[in-house]
């Protein structure tokens, strides 16, 4: 009998979210928006499916999600000795898993707000899963966003599986209103892999990353949480799923999904999505704000007081405080780079 | 023989510059700027006279003045029960010495550039004193402040110790240019007093205030650190030296002082006293700026990093943080208003 597999993709340490998402404390482990963590809120996602969660994770994040998980949870841990981005990270767990098992692979750190949608998309992947098909998720656009991947399905396809004609990695604004005008959809990151065949696939697509991930299952060290992936999979090509497996096979389609998806890029999304008070700002925690407007106000930590500011991003945490314009993502980024070790 | 006693006016809680100045730790014990706490530079200005300083404070802040002075400090501490202004701060420096004593009072948070200009003037003032006279210091101005009051003296006084023509609070930009012009100068809030004819003058012009010190006095309780006067005090008018005595009386003369002065009332004047980097921020302690400009950032507490602000103040403590438009001082104070009774 082949089993579901939920497989939630940890890796992320992403600093979009700096001072919030740090290294070894990433956005997936942080109440971001909306009850609980980010991975509280995917593992909930899955939680309807009976077997284990396999959550596959930097080393460094093991501490946090044992907190995390707390006692009763059934997950199991795959930790990576390092990050070698999703295509080693699934490999991992799909070689951790028998050929007729079926994965359903979703990134920790993303925001789905329609929970039904979610699992009646899900009902449709699994099925051509089922049929020997590699699925990807791809979300029902809701605007020409720069910042995504774009899925563009083969017209005349099935209504509920689309074959794939082509990927395209973040248009601009007027290439991604055309692409949406011709039905393609946003590349969620999420997944369902019937094992066998994404096997077979990555033998013949992507070699270098089976071997090198094969060897790191064969030598991993069994622990009381899971297991901890051997040093051979550093030599695993950092290299995505989509860029090693999908953009290359015959085998994917698309599975659409009608959901408010996001994958929580910037602190601008934050702003977008957050409840918002008469003055447009977004208020959360321990923050006061007179004659202000259009800004995302957020303290984790010291009292955040803010006078007269406009269209601004202020998020303090214990350690760190950050002070930008709402739209300006790439500033978080060189301002990370700037950044020492200390406040990663 | 007259004695100069050193008088330092530590009562102000001023919010001006929250969230470093707080109610029971005000900007007089910050490092706001130069070396050490403003408190420590103003006795330091006093050093030279050999009698031990007075200080009058409130007495929640009696902890942190003693903190501040250390063991080998000879200044003598007479806490207030309330805060009542300055008139009845100098009354109870007053009737604690001789008639024949002359007080030397200045506030412990005003910052002053220039020591030895200060040092001239503080001779031509001992001299007025010495006369009779009630002397204030009037600062050459720089600019036309809106924000302080000026003093225009009497044409044809003496060169060095003016008589007063009159006192001018807080004028608009036309007529402070006018006051300028006319060799107006401004109300510094430091004073040089002969105690017998101080007294003489408040018995004459404010008596209320002198009634309820008196009785403060006579009731005071002697103090390790110096006295805590009696609940008396809070019976006197909470009104200011200059407008209960030096706004009234024929015997006020001003002294120039043509130092760099500042009361430090805002976060703008730090920003303008500051050193700038290229971009014309300041950067004060634990702190990031990338593509900004025109900001003052400082933290004593968590890293503040700020990219692409203009014109902001961003100041964190390790409980709490501002962010306000480095032109709206009202703003703070309306915040602060705000805030619960903890951060104040």
């Amino acid at each position: 009998m082949s089993l579901l597999i939920p497989v939630v993709l940890s890796g992320g340490s992403g600093t979009r979210l700096w001072p919030l998402s740090r290294r070894h404390r990433p956005k997936q482990f942080q109440k971001v928006i909306g009850t609980g963590t980010m991975l509280a809120q995917t593992l909930d996602r899955l939680s309807h499916l009976e077997t284990a969660t396999v959550i596959v994770a930097n080393i460094g994040q093991v501490p946090h999600l044992l907190g995390e998980l707390g006692v009763n949870q059934s997950a199991k841990i795959v930790a990576e000795p390092v990050g070698r981005n999703t295509a080693p990270a699934v490999a991992a767990a799909a070689l951790l898993a028998r050929p007729e098992d079926i994965l359903v692979v979703m990134p920790a750190d993303h925001h789905i707000n329609r929970p039904t949608a979610f699992l009646e998309s899900l009902e449709r992947a699994l099925a051509a899963a089922a049929a020997g098909h590699l699925v990807t998720f791809g979300v029902v656009p809701v605007k020409p966003e720069t910042g995504y991947g774009y899925i563009v399905p083969k017209s005349g396809g099935g209504a509920t599986a689309l074959p794939i004609e082509r990927f395209v990695e973040k248009p601009g604004r007027e290439e991604a209103t055309s692409l949406i005008a011709s039905g393609a959809l946003w590349n969620s990151g999420m997944f369902v892999f019937p094992v066998g065949i994404l096997l077979e696939e990555m033998e013949r697509l992507a070699p270098e990353v089976l071997t090198a991930v094969r060897a790191a299952v064969g030598s991993a060290e069994m622990t009381e949480f899971g297991s901890v992936l051997g040093p051979e999979f550093g030599a695993a090509p950092a290299v995505s799923i989509d860029t090693a497996v999908m953009e290359q096979t015959t085998r994917a389609v698309v599975v659409p999904l009608a959901a408010e998806w996001n994958d929580i890029g910037s602190w601008e999304t934050l702003w977008e999505l957050g409840d918002k008070d008469p003055d447009q700002n977004v208020i959360i925690g321990s923050a006061v704000a007179v004659d202000s407007r259009g800004s995302y106000i957020r303290s984790d930590g010291p009292l955040v007081a803010v006078a007269g500011i406009e269209d601004l991003v202020v998020v303090a945490t214990p350690d760190a405080v950050l002070v930008t314009r709402r739209l300006a993502a790439q500033d978080v980024k060189k301002l990370v780079e700037r950044l020492g070790e200390d406040y990663l």
